[in-house]
């Protein structure tokens, strides 16, 4: 079993002061077209595989049923900020089904979002439900839900839709699901080796609008997400600045313990990294090298250099480091 | 050079999802007790070493020249989290010796206090430097520096009070630093082996009442810093509530990029831990482990389970994973 790969460096005053390693994989149609670590590594997919937990809610129609813009399909495959517009738009989501906050199951938070939260605070509000990072993917949840007709507690791991997305997992990652733990947000999140997930997200890459049921939902959710960044995490956030900083032309997906996916469709490559310490700052500067060696990301664009190789300054804005790829990454 | 040892692993659903690896030396009077990872390994202490940096505050007089209490004292060698009690006592220390915000040089950020946070946000207040941390850490340095009588920009490495913390440095880990780097407080942080501060934390371990001054000034801040663990950190924070846990009996410190030491005068033990991938969660549980092993910390104790040992829940209250020691740490 490979070590894990060391992948990215923290300088500070011309020492090493900190390493993240992981493991890396990148999949073609044809499968593995490179690999760091060890790819056959058990990793929870986290909320990087939201496209995957989506497969349900476009391929039995239930999207298409309420009428699902594909902004709603980007929501529902977010981990977002809980922003005003991400509140707003899953309240009136449920609200088009016939829903309500209590229906979800994720539980609240205080939401990322500072302009939000300092609303709250001034308030005396308390967050809810909907400002819940995975929120979205939880009005999805509930849509296909109530076009199953099946019972309201749908994070349960025996109920039909979440039975439906570990068979879907299973079919795009080619694997037999490894077993499955409680997310953050409550729902099931099935383990997978990194390469079932790289393997997925390459099928994500490869999916067309003149596939069959199964091609045209991932198409249309990697569209989805590309044409909607700001909906998939917010201002400030990896997902979007980098999905915008590649013009749209690649699908981003991060997950919570350090897991980064990439689709491009251009390239029809799919690409997933897991760094093993858990380390989000370690996942973002290690896809973002990944994809300047790609040839899709401009390594000097300000969002790539936020995450590997600018400087990092401190509260008076003096410099105090830098985040470096480790020697050999990504090669 | 020994790769770093795995310490701590996080798990979910029977599965293991993450890992933290690290060095980790304990010290008595007589040197290395035992280690794990590489005890050569260069380290940055950040925040860890401030009982260090307090030493010329003690040592030079200039503390009992102000007439500083313990508890200023403890508040110099914290990383407080900027609760009211914390901000207060920061400012009265300057006024006390006729200085105020302005005169600080570590800035300013949000206090990680959430009542303190939200009477800012509520009041449309920003914070101000003496929320920043390391503000009683800079009051110190400022008290010094008017001891001294030396220039106001007493974070520059050359200035009389860096000086003198450098040289203090050198004199308790017994090593010539091998280099520094610019703190987030903009304080230079001098670079030494994890060994060094373990043997730094050993001599502040068997420092007593009746010795040299170098002695007598470390016990005092040890004392200092166990007696009141609430300025230390603040409710809610590893190094006050597993301080409290062990009743007064050991001094504990936490430092940016997971380092964490302890100061144990029954045991007459220094140690020391650096995770290397800078995951505070990491070296909370790597010096919990530690603590627990060396018979001074009841690995039941809700403070301990905190960060070691007990079950993780989600925002519904679920169980989803639990923290455990990496097989044969700590031995």
């Amino acid at each position: 079993m490979p070590n894990p790969e060391p992948m990215v460096e923290l300088w500070r005053g011309g020492l090493l002061e900190s390493t993240h390693a992981g493991h890396a994989v990148i999949c073609g149609a044809k499968g593995v077209v490179q690999a760091w670590g060890d790819p056959g590594a058990v990793i929870f997919p986290r909320s990087s595989c939201k496209m995957i937990q989506a497969l349900p809610l476009v391929e039995t129609g239930a999207a298409d049923a309420v009428c699902l813009t594909d902004a709603h399909l980007a929501l529902a495959c977010a981990s977002h900020q809980g922003e005003r517009r991400h509140v707003t738009m899953a309240a009136d989501w449920l609200s088009t089904i016939g829903l309500a906050e209590p229906a979800l199951r994720c539980g609240a938070h205080e939401p990322y979002d500072r302009v939000e939260r300092n609303r709250l605070i001034k308030t005396d509000s308390s967050p809810c439900q909907l400002h819940n990072n995975c929120s979205g993917k939880h009005c999805g949840f509930l849509t296909v839900t109530q076009h199953m007709k099946a019972g309201p507690e749908y994070v349960e791991v025996d109920h039909p839709l979440q039975r439906a997305i570990r068979q879907a997992t299973e079919e795009v990652t080619g694997e037999t699901v490894a077993g499955y733990g409680i997310d953050g947000c409550s729902a099931p999140n099935f383990a997978v080796s990194i390469t079932g997930l790289a393997r997925a997200m390459a099928l994500f890459a490869n999916a067309s609008e003149g596939g069959d049921t199964r091609s045209r939902a991932m198409h249309r959710l990697t569209r989805a997400m590309a044409t909607y960044p700001e909906l998939v995490a917010g201002e400030g956030r990896a997902c979007t600045e980098l999905m915008r900083a590649m013009g749209g032309k690649v699908t981003l997906k991060t997950g919570a313990e350090a897991v980064f996916v990439a689709i491009l469709p251009e390239q029809k490559l799919g690409m997933a990294v897991k760094i093993t310490d858990g380390g989000t700052r370690g996942a973002e500067a290690a896809i973002t090298a990944l994809l300047v060696r790609a040839g899709v990301l401009d390594a000097n664009h300000p969002a790539a250099q936020k995450r590997l190789g600018g400087t990092q300054t401190n509260w008076r804005g003096l410099q105090t480091g830098e985040t470096r790829t480790a020697p050999g990454f990504p090669g």
